[in-house]
């Protein structure tokens, strides 16, 4: 795929940013796209399993589907507009060879995207017009060079060997699609599975090669009830849950100091409440924690749970915690493979950081610790690009020639998996 | 009017519960009435200033609009629309007399009401039909109440001296629809005003007579804005509006022990942040101050914006204090007119308490001190009667034989003034 | 005694301030007065129940004493160096008559007494040369005036009706001696009570007669326990009871909005931690609630344990919490008791301010509630003076005018009653 | 030196811990030690810069002199008893060599040890005979090993070459020490200079070499002062010291997370208010912050200043903050130095861990990085043993084998610069 494209289909897909498993624009036209290269497509529940982690209410799926106008295509959207988002392409070459696969993930961010003139989206016309999401973390980038890779396997698919897997996972952000689509069965065919992120600190032009250091993340949903009364007349007869939530938010960040290793704990939405002179009687909290390794996660998980008691029992409220998504840790059995894969892409011409660290969760884990139990092989790369902000920030952007440069690496990694 | 059309009617109101500046259903259904009884009726931009306070965002009214079913009727209601809510009904006698006039206030609290079948007006189907949206302060009490009074009125009229003036107030919630229309001069020329207030702690069958104690208050919206960043990879980068307001709340809330006189404090509403694995970089709170005399309210406002400049600095936040609503301390300068007042009622059958204390914000004090200032003289009851659930509680609800109790207390109330 | 004796005397007591249940010097001092008038005078175990509340640990005896130098006295002062503080004074006239008390209380509080130059005591060299306690309270004045009363007695035995019980009760701060002199009987005798505080707003000269609100309290110590570790190397093995503490602080002090009524809760010592650099395994906090009716104080203390239970399991934390303080509240059953004193003090020339509210807890309460019960009367009075800082503050003074002010109101109360 | 010997001379320090600038009987003692081995002994402010960091205030001098016995000596210890504590000894050998030089700390911590009888020094009778100050980092064990060291080169002075400087430096706990030290000069003229620390994680047995990952930290005392007033009685005249610690305390361990690297915060001791019943007026927090680079120590640091100061903010309180004591981040310039210490002392038998992470701060970090500075080299050492309880808990112990294990390590360290 040329340059040109690559921009263009990178810009509609940012434009028409959606959620976790609320990404059916997204994942119908990936699937047009596919189609039209001639891959064999399996979407909707064919390629999840029941138990999806974090799935949004029904209204939320109604309401979103009043906003937004669906294209006529010619095969049937009923599950994708359930939320089983997503899908997995597949070709055959005539030549006999290992099943190679590739992941992108394809969801973005609840945020608005920044108006300001300075956000080159925003100037150049192709911010999230779908208010309140935004690519703030570059998946718009990942679809975009799966497409392109799906382009080049296509038209080159002769001369290849083996068979192609690619697959487009929703709903990482929540880290919540990778573990459905694994235990759906996706990757359990697959010889190699390639998979990587765009940004994440690695420096413009460099190719991380064995990214290692994924964290273990469970995320919660957590909720308080009290007891509404009126603020001024009678405020000892109620039960506060905003206050137990503001105590629980505050006291929860002071958890994640470890010695060894590390942890990390943030609540990330917190809303309470329903009118100023009410004493709020619910309160409800986004949250997260994070480790270094499995035990860190859990002891700082263990650590959470009393926190969120604890504060319930302050001001006498009932709660309840829900387990809203979660990813393994992760650092290949392989090292070896990762050292030959980094030499060959050197030699390739490619700048090489050995090992970046992540310093994050993301749930490509899930599929790679599943592919190396059934005896494959796997390789995670970060392409090296330079942000305009954090990932995460409503100003977040990337050169866009990290599309060019994701595609390629993609390809040799294909002749890499060819020719072993 | 009789019991069971104001029982109807009391139930019609309730089931189109809807918010102060947004009680458009209701003021037209209220407007419809009174000009069905022969009143001249003023309402729209008329009727109030251009500072309203509080106002909803021109969204929430579009949102509203599309969501609601509107009547047809043959008056204009392109302001009411807008948010101009609420109206004023003359009639004038041909007997020549005072200038009385009757205010009760008509908007509902943004409550879900409960939907267990021990509500009783769950069980019996007359609960909101507004999602969301609940008279659970007796409003829907207030309105019929009114409507009785002016039948009453409307039927007798040429049996009466004088003038009435016949205000439904939007907007009371929040404290800010008294102030716009008393600053429009709808009480300028009145000689008599009567308020009232059912329940607020009052025994059941009891007139509370020359309520005392209305309680000045303040409302503020308070939002932080911070910093966006990856609540794992780079935590340290973000500046967390979450926990600043988390802060914010929990000190604020330390602040209201006064050794003289009382103040209150209430956070009612706390929304922070866009996701989970997110640094929250904005907050936004709803927030009361009250006190018992101005000093009080005023003191405690002060150390209010301390909290908040302190929790904005201990996050390096930015932030903003917004003034929605603004309530007076009140009491009578005319105790003896009270005392009158009282005796005829208990003469005309009332069991009286004498001056109960209203320990709560009400902005009919901004019409009661307006009218005293022109020197006029003004009388406030509490209608008592027995609860299901405190004021502002998603089970609030009263028995409603206190809509006959009302009416006839201002129908002889009307009469003391026709007599004096 | 004349003007100037009250003053020295008062000065004198200044300077030794000692708090409850170790005023020995103070003890030992108004004992030996009331000998030298022939008083019999009754002390230590012998007017105190078993259960003392808020005693002091042995240490603090120990070094107490090694810090003081004692008198040589001729009568036995070691179970008053145990802590057995406070005596009572008899003495008998011949003529029959009433029995007739006298309490005031004798305990300084636990500050350092401001050395600034603008504070009078410093200035004129009568500051407290017990550093660490200071009469904030100004119980300096109540000993003062009480002596002052006693030689009145004594030196008019002969013209006087009845028998004459003087009460110098210590530790009144911290609601702990009257209590334990109740249970020991010492009031149980009296037909006719009297006591007083100096200033508590009070205006200057006035006599408050018949004071009402006292205040119910309880005063609690609350200790957490958690697990040391190093803060730096294994922060995660640790259980931070300083953060338990900081976060009990805080929640405990959003309790006291009340709607009927009032309660107040203070935390007003916080010690946590032994070292910068090791995470904290212990807390204290000294603390207290309070309620205008025993209804409210049950509540803001039930609410209060939960808020100490919720903060514990929020760290992991062991906690206990120890009663060491109790007041009662108290308004008097005969009011038209407190109508006629007031009638005869104005008859006398006082200035009156009938039935001031205290709005704070004296655990005369206890005396006064006892001798009702007995079937006597009692009188509480203020003394209203000018204070030069609030009480309980570092430089909280008085005008001395008010101890002859106190010794004639005395006085003439005690005539009032030689005359019913 | 034996085994006996070595346990012996432990238990004796241990018995009477001291912390940093009060080791003053620590300090005699290993003075009279040193002096009977023939060393020349330079202490007192001959070793000590003007600016000493983090000093007692005189009263706790001379309150702690008051409760300890000192020997008769035949040398000056008055600047000694003036908290010149530490001393350094020095020895010329015959033989033409480098300078050789050891640190070992010597200071306790502010803790009370475990009276449990499963606590060993408990049990057997070596516990801290000093109430309040515990060894609890081990240093009682570095006095040992570092008088072992002495010892063995008093012997075996005429085989040896060059010369030998014994540095036993006081006050590292709160790193105060080591700058004060190596301002004065004591490390300037040596060449290879060797520390250690026992336990740290390090495995039984086990010999750590290299030590890296010296954290940098800042230590500050932080105070404010507020407004006292009766806390019933009129609670909104008072400013809440109390309260803003709390808040201050809760929101500063929110801070450290970090993406990049790691930073610590630790608020260890929190001391606030005067009296149960008062506003309290005061409090007092020991903190430290810490960073794996002084990047990450300085930024966490400005974090904290903004915490502090909104802190104060939110209840109107002045605040101060004074620098205790701070120490540098390290990792040696010369790895390959470090690399073969390793090979020579895996010759010679030691289990080595090349490289280990201290995760902490020891400010030995300012001797070894100012000697690398001169041109010189450095090895740092962890001495791996079993602990009974994690450093800074009141039941930490060590195996005394270590003891043994150290002296010999330093003593092969010795020969191997011997031999360069």
């Amino acid at each position: 795929m040329d340059t040109n494209e690559l921009i263009k289909l990178r810009r509609e897909f940012r434009q028409i940013a959606e959620v976790g498993w609320l990404e059916i624009q997204t994942t119908i036209k990936i699937i047009e796209y596919l189609k039209s290269l001639g891959y064999k497509v399996r979407y909707g529940k064919d390629i999840h399993s029941k138990n999806r982690l974090g799935v949004p209410p029904k209204e939320e799926y109604e309401n979103y589907l009043k906003n937004i106008q669906l294209p006529n295509v010619d095969f049937d959207i009923s599950e994708i507009k359930e939320g089983y988002t997503g899908c997995v392409a597949y070709m055959e070459s005539k030549n006999p060879g290992p099943n190679i696969g590739m992941r992108v993930d394809i969801d973005a961010l609840p945020l608005i995207e920044s108006k300001d003139e300075d956000h080159l989206p925003t100037k150049l016309g192709f911010a999230s017009k779908n208010e309140g999401f935004t690519h703030a973390c570059g998946h718009d980038g990942h679809i975009t060079i799966g497409l392109g890779v799906a382009k080049y396997i296509a038209e080159n698919i002769d001369n290849l060997k083996g068979t192609y897997t690619l697959i487009f996972q929703p709903a990482e952000e929540g880290v919540r699609g990778a573990s459905s689509m694994t235990e759906a069965g996706v990757v359990d065919h697959i010889d190699y599975l390639m998979g990587a992120h765009i940004g994440m600190n690695e420096k413009n032009g460099v190719l991380g090669v064995g990214t290692q250091n994924f964290l273990a993340t469970a995320k919660y949903d957590v909720e308080f009830k009290g007891k509404m009364t009126h603020a001024a007349a009678a405020p000892e007869l109620g039960k506060n849950a905003l206050l137990g939530a503001a105590s629980c938010a505050l006291n929860l960040h002071t958890l994640p100091q470890f010695g060894k290793g590390m942890a990390r704990l943030n609540v990330g939405v917190l809303n309470a409440g329903t009118g100023r002179n009410v004493v709020a009687a619910n309160a409800k909290m986004l949250l997260e924690v994070r480790g270094d390794t499995s035990e860190n996660a859990k002891l700082i998980e263990e650590k959470m749970k009393k926190v969120v008691e604890g504060s319930a029992m302050q001001y006498d409220l009932e709660y309840s915690m829900t387990k809203m998504g979660e990813a393994a840790a992760f650092n290949t059995k392989h090292p070896e493979f990762t050292d030959m894969i980094a030499d060959e892409m050197k030699k390739r011409g490619f700048e090489i950081d050995l090992r970046p660290s992540l310093g994050a969760s993301e749930d490509v884990s899930f599929m790679l610790k599943r592919v190396e139990e059934n005896g494959g092989k796997c390789i995670h790369y970060l392409f090296g690009t330079q942000l305009s902000a954090p990932h995460h920030n409503e100003k977040f952007d990337y050169k866009e020639d990290v599309l060019d440069f994701g595609v390629k690496a993609f390809i040799e990694t294909i002749d890499i998996f060819n020719k072993l």
